[in-house]
């Protein structure tokens, strides 16, 4: 009965692995990934790789995922489960670490940096926010979350809210936040793909903003505070 | 002039490093940390070592550090700040990098694994909650954060908050969470020393609870849905 490791891949640049990640990659019989990993970091496994990828919020899957997961862990010594960013964000890491400990398969996690730490910008400053939320914007099976405890935290995050960001900003707007409040988006963050928009909620509500999943969303006024920076930060990684 | 690396030292085992921070902490003729950073970790930098540590919340020592990366980049080529955890969660990293820019130092910002992740614990989950929250029981310069905007995100994680819980405890009820709540803290994630105390909300608040820093504080509903799976997976983890 093999060993399954949850493990994150981290945001996309294949340096921020984890040297654990990197070695159970590495020695791994079999991995299985989503959609989200990058193709730099998968084809650093020489193992056996299993695609059992899903589009953002969609459920038919999971059963399917949990049903593969049993099989190879009864037909390796151990199985990487292998997530784009950290395996808890999001992941659904806890339903597969349930399902399987419910079968009897030991699981260990390997948590990895999550998106929207890998931005270069800081989530909390000095008086502009004691902390971050962060929330996904499809549940579980595609539903609309209730966005109302998260609305007025100073730095928001929205996973997975591309697709839907007109709603999620015209809600949150609702709620009470500012349409002036600066929004930035972060397509493909620490890949060579990364692009940057820079915005307002208010502009996200009226339908005005172009930009592609997978993408970081952040609200607040830390955008405001590190939007010049983050260009010029860019600057001088070039020059260096 | 030498470029500033702001490196996330992950939550304190050295397996959790990024590939990125290993290969920089190996090749760096000079590293500035934390109180927070873990020994195993430090040993394996050969370069200088210079500890800027501070207490919780203690501010004063702030200028002192911007002076030394100051100096410290002028004289060398390259500098590693490193920090506990990610860099940009409450690290300061953002006050760091501002300076740092005026003065016309590159900086390039590696991000880590941050402890609340670190858990084994998912904090979101199915049916329970579609986000979470990280906050700061301490502001910089020691004053007392204001809760409001947090007290209601579902899974609610706390940093820097153990010396203060009886007064966060009391403020999260007075907002509206329940005492019943369940609430867990573990002291020194991911280290030999790692100790996990489950309890509730209210019990918190009456001062009832024994906790050292650091140790991060998780509130919420997912603290009893993985209760006595961590317990089953720290057994699991041991046989195999």
């Amino acid at each position: 009965m093999g060993k399954v490791f949850l493990v994150g891949a981290g945001p996309g640049d294949p340096e921020l692995l984890t040297l654990k990640a990197y070695q159970l990659l590495r020695e791994a019989p079999v991995v299985l990934h989503d959609r989200l990993v990058d193709e730099r970091i998968l084809s650093l496994a020489p193992g056996r790789k299993v695609y059992v990828g899903k589009e953002e919020g969609e459920s038919v899957k999971q059963e399917e995922i949990h049903r593969l997961l049993l099989a190879y862990a009864r037909a390796y010594p151990f199985v990487v489960r292998l997530k784009g960013g950290d395996p808890f964000v999001f992941g659904r890491g806890g339903e597969e670490l349930l399902f399987l400990l419910a079968h009897g398969i030991p699981v260990e996690v390997v948590p990895g940096v999550t998106s929207p730490l890998a931005l270069g910008l800081p989530l909390t400053h000095r008086g502009l926010s004691p902390g971050f939320a962060v929330v996904s914007g499809v549940l579980e099976g595609g539903g609309y979350p209730d966005l109302k405890p998260f609305a007025q935290v100073p730095t928001l995050v929205v996973l997975m809210g591309v697709k839907r960001r007109t709603w999620l900003a015209k809600e949150l707007i609702r709620l009470g936040r500012r349409p002036e409040e600066p929004a930035l988006f972060v397509e493909r963050a620490t890949t060579p793909k990364e692009r940057r928009v820079r915005t307002t909620l208010g502009a996200v509500a009226e339908g005005e903003v172009q930009v592609c999943p997978p993408a970081v969303w952040v609200v607040g006024e830390v955008v405001r505070a590190f939007g010049t920076t983050g260009n010029r930060l860019e600057r001088l990684a070039a020059e260096v």
